[in-house]
């Protein structure tokens, strides 16, 4: 019983990895999409998410086979209840992908690179956090989370600089309104991916250290303000 | 034990009751304070939002004592994962009604009432959804959260029409570009709380009958665009 035990706790974890895995990979595809204009490579992630969504509901029936059939507790049970966050994370990170996607029909219009500014920047942080804090996860490293946690400034102040250029931009009429909206938008899906990345991070303290740091870094960022 | 069991569970109920009418009332206030230009009842709504995230804390580890302490089985089990997600949800919900309450020094200058077009009525539609969804759960009433999930695609409509709307008046110039961003932010902000009363609802479905609905209602949606 002991070893069917640790063997499931195993394989929830391997399921979490390709969860990962998958998303990072569709984030990476919408932006590569983005940048390259692709429509149909957009759409390929967007057919992806059904993956995803389905991946969520596999790892949540696992979440509850094992609480209901080996009643864990402890360590065991935080760990669980971990995993189960950090795959709603991973299925809303995948939505995020979606969202980025479905603006590349729109921005494949934009022409000039340049207008596109720092999104490609934006994207290369929040999945470099999203790796981090998966990988923190993995090897049980509250070091690589806590990095997270000091990036999410970076990305937020990314996205504030980006929406400020793109009204900019709107003004001196070198951007039309659908394309600055599109643009504005995939700023914020990627500066939510690095949000998202950062609950992972606290996730993976809350189960290494037993203690909730969630809004303690937001009541940090307050004062920071 | 049993007695102190049912309790427990009972008192879990009241915190999530409690949680509900905060972050209802946040999102009422905010966009309160957005139609009649109050910014300091805006920001007494951002400050509002330190409650709510107490309250998460406080249910969450509620649960997580719930599933060490009395290891729950069947009906049970399904009952305190049900409002671990929907007090994840709920929070989410204070979040959007932060995000909308700072909007409001910005279109607190908007002047002309009649240019924030549908925002009163997308409030009210999301408000009572999530007033449903948090009905169902009480009562067990599936027939509410199923009222729920058929009131997602209304509110999504209205937030399309919002946002071609305010990017009509971006181009005739009735609206600062300022202005417009907030507009369609407040808009997408709405739809949001509808989303995950509509989630709330999915979990209610999820308990009273033991199935996931979760994602089966996007499927349906995308063979319906």
């Amino acid at each position: 019983m002991e070893r069917r035990f640790e063997r499931e706790l195993e394989s929830l974890k391997t399921s979490l990895i390709k969860m990962g895995s998958v998303v990072e990979d569709n984030v990476n595809e919408a932006v590569r999409a983005l940048l390259s204009g692709q429509v149909d490579l957009a759409q390929q992630v967007i057919a992806a998410d059904g993956r995803v969504n389905a991946l969520e509901i596999e790892i949540d029936n696992a979440v509850i086979d094992l609480l209901a059939l080996q009643q864990p507790v402890a360590s065991d049970l935080r760990f669980i209840i971990a995993a189960q966050k950090i795959n709603n994370d991973l299925e809303r990170i995948g939505d995020h992908a979606v969202n980025i996607a479905e603006s590349v029909p729109i921005l494949s219009n934009i022409g000039n690179q340049e207008l596109l500014l720092d999104i490609p920047r934006m994207c290369s942080i929040a999945l470099e956090m999203l790796k981090d804090a998966l990988d923190g996860f993995i090897m049980l490293d509250t070091g690589l989370a806590r990095k997270v946690l000091g990036q999410d400034d970076v990305i937020d102040e990314l996205n504030r600089k980006m929406t400020n250029q793109v009204i900019a931009q709107l003004r001196d009429g070198k951007q039309t309104i659908e394309c600055g909206l599109d643009l504005i938008r995939v700023s914020r899906n990627l500066e939510r991916v690095a949000d998202l990345a950062t609950n992972i991070a606290e996730e993976v303290i809350f189960y290494t250290q037993a203690r909730v740091v969630k809004h303690h870094a937001e009541e940090l960022k307050k004062r920071n303000d």
